[in-house]
C-alpha cells in the first residue's frame, strides 16, 4: 500500500520531458540518455565525451604504443600477435596473408595523381589514429590513409587495389568496439570522412538520402531542424558515420521503437571491390523488383563493398517523453511487464530496459552522487519504462494508467515517475552508470548477448554458480531487444577465471540459438566464433558470397569470417 | 464554415471501432478493410469470396480452357506462346529450356517411394488447378504436383530435381499476380500446403514461427487468440501462405504502419537448389554475426531457394480503430496532409489512401449503393486517413484535433469522421471499390508503381495528356507508402492505345528512379522489364547470385531476371 501510495504521490505533479528542437539542448537535458552504445563500451565515460573526435580522444596515445599495448605487427616475418586483450578478449595470432602486395612508390604516385596530394595521407599522427581502434585494443601497421570525395573515386580506388591486390580497410567514424575498422596489418584505409553532403530530403515521405561518410549528430541536428529524427541514435553519434552504421548495422537506442535498419534504409549505394558502382539508391518504401541486394551491405563490415551513399526512412520528431524507474520481484515479473507494457503502452513505448540488485548495487558504491530512487530495501531487479508519443498529457496519463493497473496486479514492486528533466537523468544515468561502475570496481570480462527473453537471464544465474564467490556477475540490458549485457567483475584479469567463462558462454547462448553479437557485429574479434551463432552451411554460403564479390578478398580481410574459409 | 461545421457535427456522436477478438467476427466488421491487395485484384472481387480454396473458385476453368485462353504451352516444339493477355498486358513468346529434363516412369517410382502415394499427385483436376494462376492469365503444363510434409522431403525433393536437372516451381497459396507460381513450361510443382504447423510462439517478445505452408489466415487466427496481428495482411489471406508472402515480400495492408518483411521476419529457414537445408531460423531481435542471408530469399520469388519456416516479430493487437474521408482541393494538400499526419498522428496513424475525382466517379456510376459521404460537390481528390492505437477515447480525440486543425490550415476542404460499423464500411468500400468500378466501365490497363509521393501523381497527368479524351486515365493507392494504382479505362483493349501507355510508363517510371512493381514482384509478367528499376550492374550481380544458388537453374525459372541472362 506504501509503494502503491509512492507511485500516486509521485505522479501527482505534471511532468512533462519536452524533447527541445536544438540537438546540444537534447544532450543537456539527456546526457545519461545517449549511453546504450557505451554499455558495452565503458572506455567512452572514461575518455570522455563521445563527440570528441577521434584526435582529441587519443593524445595520450602515443606514450602507450609498445607499452600498454603489446607488439606491434611484424609484416615481415608474417607473423602478428595482437595486441593484448583489454577487457578480458583472448590473444588472436594470425598471420597476414602473403597474397597481398605492399604499397610502393609507384602507387603513392597514382594516388597522389587521381586523388591530390592532400588525400593521399602518410602523416605518422593521423596514421596512428587511422590504425589504432576507439578502445585501444586492436593496432594496425597501415603506411597509408586514403580520402576520397566522390562515389568515383571510391571507384577508382578499388579497382586501382584490386588489380595490385592490395588489401583494404574501409573506415567510418572508427568507433567499432569489434577491431572491424582498422587494419589488422599494412591494409590501406580507406575514410569516408570528405564524403559528408546531404543530398536530398522528402519531406512529405521522410526519406533522407546522404554520403556515407556524414556524422550521425550532424544528420539528427539536420532533421531535427526539419521536425524529423533518425531510426537510429546511439553513444558513439558525434563521431560515427552512417555509412558505418549501416555496414555494422548498428542498433542503437531507438532500436525498440523504430526496429533494425534493414527495415529503414531504403536504398544503398556501394562500390565492389572491383569498382563496380552499385546504384541502389532507391527512395522508395516499396520496391519488388528483383533481389533486395543492399541487404547484403547492411551488417557485412565492409567485406563485400564499400557503402557510399545512404537513403534511410526517417520517423517525425515526437514532442513528448516519459519516464518510470520500477522495481520488480523476480525475472518473470519482468518479463511480465515487458508483455504488458507492449500490449496497453503499444505505439508509445519507446524504451524498456532493466538491471539487476547487483548491477544496482555496483552502481550505488561505485558511482558518485547516485541515489537509489526506490529507498529504502533494495529490490531483485529494475526496470525503466520510456514512452514518446505526440500528446504530453494523453501520454502521461496513459503511462499512469499502466503503472498503476501494473501495480495492482503485482508486477510492479514499486516505482517513480520523473518529475522533471533531473530525475529523468538521474534515473537513466542509474541504467547507464552500470559499465562505469564496472570499470571502476576493477576487471571485468563482458559479452553483448541476444536471447530469447525467458531464457536470458537463466545464463545470468548459471554463471553465477559455474564462478562461485570468486567473481560478481551481473545482468542488465535491452530487455525489451533480448539483448543482455552480461558482465563478470572482478579484482583482476584471472585466465582460471576467463577459462570458466569461455567457451562456456558461447556455448550456452549457442544452445539457445542467441547471438554472440547483438549488435557489434564479429569484425576481427569474433569472425573465429560465428560458428557459435551461425550454422556450417551459412557459414559456407557466406563465404561464396564474399569470394563472389570480392574474389580477391581484398575487402576489409580477416574480419567478419573465418580467415581460414576466405584466403 | 458550412464544412467545418459537418465535421464537428459528424464527429459529436461518439463512434469507436473495436477489432473483435473472433477473427470471423472481425472480417464482418470490416469487409471493405481488406481489399488493398484486391486493389490490383479486380477478378478477386468478381470471383467472390477470397478464402474459398482455388479449387471452388476454378470450377468454370476447365469449359475455359482452350477457348477463353490461347494456346497451350508445346513443350515438344519448345515454343510456348502463353494465355492472351487479360487485362492488357502484352503476349511473350518463350522457348522452353532445352537443358532441363522432362519426368519419367522412374522419377515417379522414386517421388513416391520417399513421399508417399498421395503426395505424388497426378490426378488432371489437381494439376489443371495447380497449372493455372489466380487470375486464369499464365497456364503450364506440369504433369506432377509434389507435396512434401517436412523440410527433410523438401531437401530430397530438390535435391533429386537437381541431379536430373528437372526445373521445379515452389507454390503456395498461387494468389500472386505476375504469373510466379505457375510453371511456364513442364516444371514440377511442389506445393508446400501440407507444411501447416504453428511451431512456437513466444508471447513475451512476440515472435512466432511456424511452417512455410501456414494460410495467412489461419495465422492470423491464431494470434488474435493470443492478443496478436500478424504485421501483414491482405486481400488473399484465406488463400495465401506465409512462405509465399515472404517470398514474393508481400506489401499488404499494414505496411504503412509496420513496415517490410524485411524488417519484420527475423529468420527463415530455406532449401537451395541442391537440397541444402539454411538454418537461419533465428528468434532473435538484434544479431549482428555474419552477413544476413535470410534477406536474399526475401522477395526473390522462389527463385534462390524454398522458403520452408518463417520466423516473425508480430505485434500486439491494438483495440481502437478509427476512420475519416475526407477531401483535398488539389494534390499538393494530399501531400502535405500526409506530412501532417505523421507528425500529428503519428504513432497512431495506420492507413492512409488517396483516389481521385475520375476513380470517385467511377465508383459512384457502376457501384450500387455506394453514396458521395461528401455531397453535393466533386471535390478532386479523397483520402482515407485510419488509426489504430491503444486507447479508444484518446485516439478518437487526438484524430478529431487533427482534422480541425487540418480543416483550419485548409488542408481539408471536407470531412466526415465515420460515426459506427457501417460507415467504416461505406468508407473503405469506396476505396476498395475503384477496381471493381474499372472493371465493370469496360477494358483496363492496370499498373502498380511505386514513386517519389511528389512525383506520383505527376504521371496520371502525363498521361492524360498522353492519350487524350480516347481513355479515362485514374489514380488512386497508397499514398502513405508511395504506391500509385494507375488505371487506363477503356470502352475496349486497344493496342493503338497499349502502344501509346507501353513503354511510356515504365520508362517515366524509370526516369523517376520509381518501381514498375511496387508489391507483386516480376514474377514472368515482368522478369524482362527489371532493367526499368535495376541498373545493369545490380542486374548482373543478381544473375551471378543466382547461378551460385542455383547453378543448374532448376528453380523457378523464366521468372524474376531475364531468361535471356540466366539460361
Amino acid at each position: 500500500m506504501n509503494t502503491y501510495c509512492r507511485l500516486l504521490r509521485r505522479s501527482s505533479t505534471r511532468y512533462l520531458l519536452h524533447r527541445s528542437n536544438s540537438n546540444s539542448q537534447h544532450s543537456t537535458q539527456f546526457p545519461g540518455f545517449r549511453g546504450h552504445f557505451g554499455t558495452s563500451r565503458p572506455l567512452e565515460q572514461l575518455l570522455g565525451d563521445p563527440k570528441r573526435t577521434l584526435s582529441t580522444v587519443f593524445p595520450p596515445l602515443r606514450e602507450h604504443i609498445g607499452s600498454g599495448l603489446t607488439s606491434a605487427c611484424n609484416v615481415a616475418g608474417h607473423t602478428h600477435r595482437l595486441p593484448c586483450r583489454f577487457f578480458g578478449s583472448a590473444p588472436i595470432v594470425m598471420q597476414r596473408n602473403p597474397k597481398f602486395s605492399t604499397i610502393n612508390a609507384d602507387d603513392i604516385t597514382k594516388f597522389k595523381e587521381i586523388l591530390g596530394e592532400k588525400n593521399v595521407v602518410q602523416d605518422e599522427e593521423r596514421l596512428l589514429a587511422a590504425n589504432t581502434d576507439w578502445m585501444r585494443k586492436y593496432k594496425g601497421s597501415s603506411t597509408l590513409v586514403l580520402q576520397p570525395r566522390t562515389t568515383e573515386e571510391v571507384s577508382w580506388i578499388l579497382k586501382y587495389c584490386n588489380s595490385r591486390c592490395l588489401a583494404v580497410v574501409p573506415q567510418g567514424g572508427n568507433t567499432g568496439l569489434v577491431g572491424g575498422s582498422v587494419p589488422v596489418f599494412d591494409e590501406v584505409i580507406i575514410t569516408m570522412g570528405s564524403m559528408k553532403n546531404i543530398i536530398s530530403f522528402d519531406k512529405v515521405s521522410g526519406i533522407l538520402v546522404c554520403e556515407a561518410g556524414c556524422i550521425l549528430e550532424n544528420l539528427v541536428s539536420f532533421l531535427d531542424s526539419q521536425g524529423f529524427v533518425m531510426p537510429l541514435d546511439l553513444g558513439a553519434k558525434g563521431s560515427c558515420q552512417i555509412g558505418g552504421n549501416v555496414s555494422t548495422n548498428a542498433g542503437g537506442l531507438r532500436f525498440l521503437r523504430y526496429g533494425s535498419l534493414h527495415g529503414n534504409v531504403l536504398g544503398l549505394e556501394a562500390v565492389l571491390a572491383n569498382g563496380t558502382v552499385l546504384d541502389m539508391l532507391g527512395t522508395l518504401r516499396k520496391d519488388n523488383t528483383g533481389y533486395d541486394l543492399k541487404h547484403l551491405f547492411i551488417g557485412s563490415e565492409g567485406s563485400l563493398g564499400i557503402i557510399s551513399k545512404v537513403s534511410i526512412l526517417v520517423p517525425p520528431k515526437l514532442s513528448s517523453v516519459n519516464l518510470a524507474f520500477l522495481a520488480c520481484k523476480d525475472y518473470v515479473s519482468c518479463q511480465n511487464l515487458l508483455l504488458e507494457a507492449k500490449r496497453k503502452l503499444g505505439e508509445i513505448l519507446s524504451a524498456f530496459e532493466f538491471l539487476d540488485s547487483d548491477s544496482m548495487d555496483l552502481v550505488l558504491n561505485h558511482l558518485e552522487g547516485v541515489r537509489n530512487p526506490l529507498p529504502p530495501s533494495m529490490h531483485n531487479f529494475y526496470v525503466l519504462i520510456e514512452t514518446t508519443g505526440s500528446d504530453q498529457s494523453y501520454d502521461k496519463e496513459k503511462l499512469e494508467a499502466f503503472l498503476l493497473r501494473s501495480m495492482e496486479g503485482g508486477l510492479i514492486s514499486d516505482g517513480v515517475l520523473a518529475q522533471d528533466i533531473n530525475q529523468a537523468f538521474s534515473f537513466w544515468r542509474i541504467r547507464e552508470g552500470v559499465p562505469e561502475a564496472l570499470m571502476k570496481a576493477g576487471a571485468v570480462y563482458k559479452y553483448d548477448l541476444s536471447l530469447p527473453v525467458e531464457k536470458m537471464y537463466d545464463l545470468v544465474e548459471a554463471m553465477r554458480i559455474r564462478l562461485g564467490p570468486a567473481a560478481k556477475v551481473v545482468g542488465y540490458g535491452h530487455l525489451g531487444d533480448g539483448n543482455l549485457h552480461l558482465n563478470i567483475s572482478l579484482p583482476e584479469y584471472d585466465d582460471t577465471v576467463l577459462g570458466l567463462v569461455e567457451p562456456f558462454v558461447y556455448e550456452w547462448t549457442s544452445k539457445y540459438r542467441g547471438s554472440i553479437s547483438a549488435e557489434h557485429g564479429l569484425g576481427l574479434m569474433k569472425a573465429n566464433k560465428i560458428h557459435y551463432s551461425k550454422s556450417p552451411e551459412c557459414v559456407d554460403l557466406m563465404v561464396s558470397i564474399k569470394k563472389l564479390l570480392d574474389p580477391n578478398g581484398i575487402l576489409n580481410p580477416y574480419k567478419v569470417l573465418p580467415s581460414s574459409l576466405t584466403s
